[in-house]
């Protein structure tokens, strides 16, 4: 019998990177971003809540993903998706469809987006279809989209063990009925906190988080960006957690996409969804947030691997400990 | 001998409530407030920068406050002051004199404030008179003032072995290189985010640090509200933390000033400055910010003792933790 002695770092990566046999499916948009800062503009590069969740959601578990792009999407930008592990099989190319497209402009400190133009193109009236395999996924992630079209879907499955849904204020505007009905289908919420106060017509976090709870969901994650995140969950377990501290930011898109693939990521890798392993899944969220708004689009995303994402890890409990 | 056994709680109190001997002083406004919030209105209570950290300050160490008011500020105002423990021979009476008042109005979520009106008073032109004793003070707080009436005031010391401020816009807008000058002249800066912006004419927060420590202090510890604070000191030490999360904040006024006081006073009761001990003292700034928060202006830091204050340190601790 060989002893083998490992620092603290190697026993965290030894418990943490062996992977989970759950699959996590995620269901949103694959899109083209013209994103603009005040130091750079980058046009129709590959973006897109799902693409970003299901890359960060690859680092942790067994990830496939559903959704609709057109024939003007590049096939590089699909295989840098695929060349991260996610299974793309479940995206449909309808031909001669324009594919989603979304052109912003950030102010001078990142934090305002101005949206200069949505192209909705093949994702409008899309008609899910999963690959049978999906079917039964343990866990999945409805990134923003049509709450209609998340209630539809979840029927195609077979009782997933988790199921997480994220929305926008372009849908709290157009169907925030759809919404309430979304959320009590799903076991869990995560929301931007401007988006939260609109959907809960209430200027409080904690209240709005009460009152997505009685709606149906089992606990709620309040994302508020540079700030960090708030996990709340039942019986007023709540759990605030800053930001990774970066110098600078690059591109803030994804971020919270990043986030949920992380936190969901770390779930269905353990098993587990208790408070506990819940805690130290909002900060794979943060560090995957963090890994995202280092270089435009998802570039960042791709170039990381394991090793890197439990590493921030450990340097975020570093950080934060007193 | 004896051998007692104490829980974690006891063990932290004993090792925490230990007055150091050093005395810290405290430069700034003690004021009348009237305060708005969407759900009541209170008229002129007592309020001001020096008036909360002197207050919160006193919960750790051996306080003492230099100030001016004017005849008509209430007796018991100032024997409130007094009745937590902190010394208040250096608040100066005017007779016939007007205290200082400021009148504000805080919007639907008290995350933003307007001003109504400012009746300076007595504090203009005020020539700051020192107790002899308070010139031997070991750490001196120079809540916001005026940078120059600050500069001045530092000379009448002996000497403190740790000296931090504070600024507001105000005094930014109105003497920007008197604040750069006083910061040259003070180990460690205290500031809200947007001012530490409007200062330092830069967007991100590091490189506001940045400047800030460059134009001579050793440490600037950024607040953010209802998000938090990060402490930034030399060699890119960073250190961000959460706020301690509360349900429901009652009036917002003075979280910064007690945040400080509380700071200050871990500082001045363990004698230590190294880093560790700066992070201990965030924590015990955000836990004074928290209770400040609770109610009408220094209302609730009036009914808190020591225990109540160590109690919700090991609170934010359970709460953090992952």
């Amino acid at each position: 019998m060989t002893t083998v002695l490992i620092g603290p770092l190697q026993a965290h990566l030894f418990e943490n990177v062996c992977f989970h046999a759950a699959l996590l499916t995620v269901f949103g948009t694959v899109a083209l971003d013209t994103t603009r800062t005040p130091f750079r503009t980058e046009t129709r590069i590959l973006g897109g809540a799902a693409t970003f969740a299901s890359i960060s959601a690859s680092m942790f578990s067994k990830t496939s993903i559903v959704a609709v792009v057109g024939s003007d999407m590049p096939q590089e930008h699909l295989g840098a998706i695929k060349s991260k592990g996610v299974d793309t099989k479940g995206i449909i190319n309808i031909p001669d469809g324009k594919t989603f497209h979304y052109d912003s402009t950030f102010d001078y400190d990142l934090s305002n987006r101005t949206t200069n133009k949505t192209e909705l193109g093949v994702i409008e009236g899309f008609d899910p279809v999963i690959p049978e395999e999906y079917a039964k996924s343990d866990y999945l992630y409805l990134a923003n989209n049509d709450p209609q079209q998340n209630i539809k879907i979840l029927k195609r499955f077979d009782g997933p063990k988790l199921i997480v849904c994220d929305t926008i204020e372009f849908w709290i505007n157009k169907d925030r009925q759809g919404v309430v009905d979304m959320i009590g289908r799903t076991d869990g919420v995560v929301i931007n906190d401007n988006e939260a106060r609109l959907l809960c017509k209430e200027a409080n976090l904690a209240r709005c988080a009460k009152k997505i709870l009685s709606w149906g969901s089992k606990f709620a994650i309040i994302k508020k960006g540079e700030h960090g995140a708030i996990l709340f969950a039942a019986d007023g377990l709540v759990f605030p957690a800053s930001a990774y501290f970066l110098d600078e930011i690059v591109d803030p898109t994804g971020a919270g996409d990043s986030f949920a693939g992380g936190f969901l990521g770390h779930l269905a890798r353990t098993g587990r969804s208790d408070f506990a392993t819940m805690k130290e899944a909002v900060i794979y969220g943060n560090v995957m947030g963090s890994f995202a708004v280092e270089d435009f689009g998802v570039r960042r995303l791709l170039t990381i691997g394991h090793e890197d994402v439990e590493e921030r890890y450990v340097k975020y409990r570093n950080l934060v400990q007193f």
